[in-house]
Formats: structure tokens, sequence, C-alpha cells
């Protein structure tokens, strides 16, 4: 009988967890759902997320939209809203704010997020889901993100130089090529490294089982 | 303190348990999975399911869209089948066999199913979907449903006049126009007592939970 040692072991030897793609777009709802969610999960599944942060105004008009799903199928769009609610209530997260204006414009967030490095992203983004789901502001106003990005440490002129470089503007477009060529067509997604797509917050936990097995 | 006493005991006793209504299409994909997966969690959270069959078709229509969003949108759709696949094997069902057409015309399964009595509609409804999705066959051609209904003890001839008659046709759009009244756009759907609307397969816990703290 092969017996199998908890993933905690590697992780604590130095072995490789296995590692988990995690998609997410600023202006995507329930990508806010799974930036909330997959820390906790991924870490107790031995599993590495990976954030990467794309845009979702080009792989929306591939598909012929010119905004989102939620403003083209209003029934579906007043769904959307509803059931944002009752996950915020299920995960106890701070009362969901609709944002008045939707969706939001993701750029220099994105910009931003892809500035930063990869342990500074979590917590930038999440930052940035919160002001704009539960305290109701622009997230493409730059007052909203330059005081995030000092509050948790960061220099906000700095970071606002960096984000306008050209090889950060290359990065984020480079990450939506790239999620157009995995075949994304919303968000959040979830890649595993055998390139197996999971679409959408309430597959985290398959994508992760998934992503465990291998 | 208060003492909660389990469902069970409720239902031996003759209290009537909450209910879930359970809305469901033939030639959705996502309803089939909902119908293998309702009965056992169901009996579990103490909750009566009430199977409730309706057409897409008009649902979609009102949206603006002549066909399945997984037609119309290819990448969604290509997903979907891959979904549907995965689904099928953590579930344990049959092999899932995508239909040579899609999506199904329902109308002839939908009347039988609206003819049967609640208590023989779901072994139908099961019989018809393993038929769609794991065997290939057509459930437009009458040679299926007829197979289906000898099958489970019916009279094929009986239940198909029966089908025809006014009174039943007239159940099936009345059903479906209550559909758009909930404000459906998708199937399949789950609809408390209380009206709280969830949509789609993955939202059978959250519905039963909802269902079952009332």
């Amino acid at each position: 009988m092969k017996r199998r040692l908890p993933a905690r072991f590697f992780a604590w030897h130095g072995c490789p967890m296995p590692r988990l793609d995690f998609w997410y777009e600023f202006a995507s709802t329930y990508s806010y759902l799974a930036a909330m969610r997959i820390e906790p999960l991924a870490k107790a599944a031995g599993v590495e997320a990976r954030w990467r942060p794309f845009l979702l105004g080009p792989i929306f008009k591939a598909q012929g939209m010119e905004t989102s799903p939620f403003n083209l199928y209003p029934l579906k769009g007043k769904y959307m809203w509803r059931d944002m609610a009752r996950w915020s209530e299920g995960l106890k997260l701070p009362k969901f704010v609709p944002p008045k204006s939707f969706p939001a414009h993701p750029l220099a967030a994105s910009r931003i997020a892809v500035a930063l490095d990869d342990a500074a992203r979590p917590d930038f983004t999440r930052a940035v889901y919160r002001a704009e789901f539960t305290e109701g502001k622009d997230i493409a106003d730059p007052a909203t993100i330059n005081e995030i990005l000092k509050k948790l440490g960061h220099d906000p002129a700095a970071m606002a130089a960096k984000s306008g470089e050209q090889p950060v503007k290359d990065r984020l477009r480079a990450n939506t090529e790239e999620a157009a060529k995995l075949e994304m067509f919303g968000a959040p997604n979830f890649v595993t490294e055998d390139g197996e797509l999971f679409w959408g917050n309430d597959r985290l936990e398959q994508a992760l089982a998934w992503a465990k097995k291998k």
C-alpha cells in the first residue's frame, strides 16, 4: 500500500507545491468573491495560488459583447446582484454595495497589480475589491488607488510612475492575450498546471482538488 | 436554550417539510446534473423537492436569444461540454455523451412530464436525461420516449394521447409563464417557499440550506 503524505509535509521540506493560476479582473464581481476565498482554501489544499490579473474587455469584445453580459442580459444582472449579497452574507464579508457604475474601469488598478511583485499583489487586489464592492468607491479614481497603496506601505507616486512604464503595460497585455489563448470567456478562472480550465468562483474547490491530484 | 429537532422527526410526525421548487428544462445540460443530484440531498436536508418542467425557448427569446447561449457564445459552449464531462465523472454518472444536435426539442418530453403525476415525474425525467446525455438518443423521437415510458410501467399510447390534451398543454405553458414571472433567465432553478431564486446546478446546496432555514 502506497502511503500519501499530507501536502504540508512536502511544503515544509521544500518540495514544490502544485500550482493553480487564479485569473481575475478588477471589474468582476465573482472575481471579488474568489479573491476573498482563495488563500485559506489553497493553503489547506497545499496548493500555491498565482494571482494573474487580466482584462475582460477584449475577451468580451471577441465574443461580440460591448459590455458585461450582466448589462446585456438585465435579468441575469439583477440575479447577480442578489447572488452577490447572499454570498457576501454567507462568507461573513462586509455588506455588499453595488458600485454606482458597472463595470468599473479596471485599467489603472490592473497595471498597478501587474507592477507589484507576487507577494504584494494579493493584499492590493483584495483592498481594491473591498473599496469597489463594499465601500462604494470608484477604482478608476486615482485617489482610491493612492489611498490603498499608502495604507499598504507602498509609495503611490512611485507606483503610479512604474505602472505607466511600457514593460508593465506589455505584461498586462500579455496576460490578457494568454487568457484569450486559454479560451477564457469570463472571470474568474482557475487554471491547473496541466491546463485544465475552471470558470467561476463556484468552481474554486473543484479546481483546487484537480490541482492537488496531480 | 432552544433545542432543534432533526427534520426527519417532523417528517415522521406528519409535520409539513419545507418545500423547494426544482425548475428544469429537458434540453438543459446542467438541469440533468441537478436532476441526478437533488433527491438524496433534499432527503438529507428534510426538504421536499417539487419537480417543475418548463420551456427555456420563450425565456431565451424574451432576452433576445434565438438559441442557447452555449451556441451563441462558442467558447462558453466548449467549456460547458468539458465541465459536463468533469461533473459526470465526479458524480460517478455514466460517461457524458454530448447529443448530436443541441439543444434538443424538449416539447414532447415536457408535456409527458407534466401529464405524469408528481410521484412518477422524477423517474421519467431522469430516464429522459440519461437517454439524451449518456446514450446519444434523440428525445424528440417518439420511439425514445415510448421506450422510456414502457420500461417505467406506463402505457405509451395512453400517455401520448393524454399529453396532447389541452389541459396538459396549458399546464406546461402556465409553468413557463410562471418561470418568466419569477425572472428566470436559464436553467435549472430552485425557488424556495419565500420566493428566493437560485440559478444553476451549483447552487443546489445553497438553495436547500435556504429552504431549510425557514
